[in-house]
């Protein structure tokens, strides 16, 4: 077999599951946009790129993003840093209401153009495949125009992108006082979707939904086929990482507030803990998600820029892994794992992209650093060498 | 007149003292690398560019940085979250020694280029005037190679580069248990620099120098007729502002551990307050600097990186906007006079540049953004449209 490109002289790092994170000197060989070689010696191929020694890891994946939306919200921002009070900064027009307003309005064209710079941002630091929820349109319109949004991105750009319908963000005020008929509406929404969704996930919490409200819109997702995942323990304890894990969740996000319970049923059925820093960050949260619990009982750890208007304007993966290490004391192997292998679990790709094996996309980043912890330990620096999508290179620096 | 460069159709944030940090519509005109012309209403000149309503800012200013060294401490990063203890990591080499001993093999060329990155990081997020302090050679060749390292910097591209001669860093080892004697070797090294310092800083702590050590190297850089500023209160509080302030420091920096002595006499001295989130943050600090204090007596706080390879290995001064905003609860205002005005003035520059008023060098930054909170709001994203640097325009995106 001869394969269409070879990368030589490389330090892979693999992320495969029983495979060290070390830099092991080697090639990896792409054909049809699929990896067919790994490791140590090169095979025939029609091009070559020497790397030069480089580090090669796979593509970054950003599995939780709310990155199409219009409008900002750096008004309120700015208010609250002058010590306005919630009150104030709704009469100003803040909060995801806003949010709301400016996405129902903006055209599908117009939340393309606002999204890319974002979306940009994350490709130049070497992400290769990003999930964006729906979640600001909150009526069948408006969601479907967010999701189709999303997936045009894939269109625009050389990135892969998963879609998730989350239509029980929050409660529009046009069903003010009527949550159960607004998840009446969205669970009617999802037998609708027509293939726009690749998942669905909902935000469990005192200012969200209820646990019984979250599992009525399981229960619709569960009918369509769809896997869910879910925003739970946030801010409160509402047991909502234990619901995802008896739907079989792929993930529960956030988790700052989950219980040993919660820990235990996300290892029974095998559920992620996607963990996002910068809304730990940016939030000023000071109650750490359980990471020791995490790691005693082996739930794999996700990370995402959870990139939003509100919460976490916030879009490099790579500040996220400082952050994680920084601010969560996850180490450098933890961090990588975050945003390659289990971030590709945290979306269903397991089997597709997160580590450099034989038969996966050949989506790489390669980098101008020495050592593995130098892309953790770094803040506010992009060592991105070149980064390649699905075994064509899109990106490459002088 | 006419003006050799006109910027029309800006949205100007001069940050000059007195004009509230609101962007008004207006055009800047530049004649020999001068500002000649702010606000509203056009001037005559050979080139003419529409800024297309863009925000328009001083060039920012990163006024205190350690950007010139060798090696990194990635390793030493990922030992510590694997909770290596002092020792262990002492023994694999870590510690500020480590870089010490990097710095002083490297040659001058390869310092220049290991700086480079770092160096054009910063001016990527519209840097045009950089502060950046020896300290890692420890030795007067050392040190001298850094420091031209450093002002070299300034030949390979469009930045001012201030120096600052750090000699009392750190004891280097061939001086352990003779503090006092490496001191007296600093203070003969002041007299020999040459014109390759702009001014004199030292590190006043438990673990650095003690105040007797530091006024010995402030009276022998007073006798150069060389500016002062010093590391002062950032792990303890030995008094280090208020004998800044005795020698009419240009600034006292990180300053968590001050207190309102110190503060007063900061306010009489009109010393500049320095503070570095950066650091606060990748070592973990909980306490907050006295920024209430200062400002209820108008001590102007400037802001910067203070990129070093031990406590803040970052090359982001937006993201040092953000830290401020979010950690230390700074104001969008005070923030963005933090990286111009305020940290021109830290510099002894505040004649030169930090405003857009008539007679400073143009050195601007031109963005893509509407509101100036959206500088500080948003985490890892980079807006900048266009940088000029001394009238030039040496960065422009598509
Ligand atoms: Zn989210
Ligand atoms: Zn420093």
């Amino acid at each position: 077999m001869r394969a269409d490109t070879l990368w030589t002289n490389a330090r892979l790092l693999t992320m495969a599951a029983g495979s060290p994170v070390t830099n092991e000197p080697g090639a990896i060989a792409a054909k049809d946009g699929r990896i067919v070689h790994v490791g140590p010696g090169d095979v025939d191929a029609e091009r070559v790129f020497d790397c030069e020694g480089r580090l090669v890891t796979p593509g970054l994946i950003d599995c939780h993003t709310h990155l199409v939306y219009a409008g900002n919200r750096a008004t309120e921002f700015e208010l609250r840093l002058k010590g306005a009070s919630y009150e104030e900064i709704a009469r100003a027009g803040g909060g995801i209401v806003s949010t709301m307003r400016h996405t129902r309005e903006a055209s599908e064209a117009a939340l393309i153009e606002q999204a890319l710079p974002r979306l940009d941002a994350l490709i130049a630091e070497g992400v290769t495949t990003i999930e964006i929820k729906s979640g600001y349109g909150l009526d069948l319109d408006s969601e479907r125009k967010m999701l189709r949004a999303a997936r045009s991105l894939a269109e625009d750009r050389p990135v892969r992108v998963a879609t998730t319908f989350l239509g029980a963000h929050a409660l529009p005020p046009e069903f003010a006082g009527r949550a159960d008929a607004f998840i009446d509406a969205v669970c009617e929404m999802i037998p609708v979707l027509g293939g726009l969704a690749d998942a669905v996930d909902a935000f469990c919490e005192g200012i969200g939904f209820s646990s019984e409200q979250v599992e009525r819109v399981f229960a619709a997702a569960r009918k369509q086929g769809l896997p869910v995942k879910l925003h739970a323990e946030q801010l409160s304890n509402l047991h909502g990482a234990a619901l995802a894990a008896r739907y079989g969740a792929l993930s529960a996000d956030h988790l700052e507030h989950l219980d040993e319970a919660g820990v235990a049923a996300m290892s029974q059925a095998g559920t992620i803990a996607t963990l996002l820093p910068g809304a730990y960050y940016f939030t000023r949260e000071t109650r750490l998600p359980p990471i020791g619990a995490l790691r005693a009982v082996g739930v794999p750890i996700a990370l995402a820029t959870d990139c939003n208007p509100g919460t976490s304007p916030m879009t490099s993966l790579l500040l996220v892994m400082n952050m994680a290490a920084t601010l969560f004391r996850m180490t450098v192997e933890e961090c990588l794992l975050g945003v390659t292998r289990n971030a590709a679990a945290a979306l269903g790709l397991a089997g597709e992209v997160g580590t450099l094996e034989p038969g996966k996309a050949c989506d790489l980043a390669i980098w101008d650093v020495r050592e593995p912890a130098e892309l953790v330990y770094r803040i506010g620096f992009n060592p991105l060498h070149a980064r390649v999508f699905g075994g064509g290179i899109t990106a490459l620096r002088a």
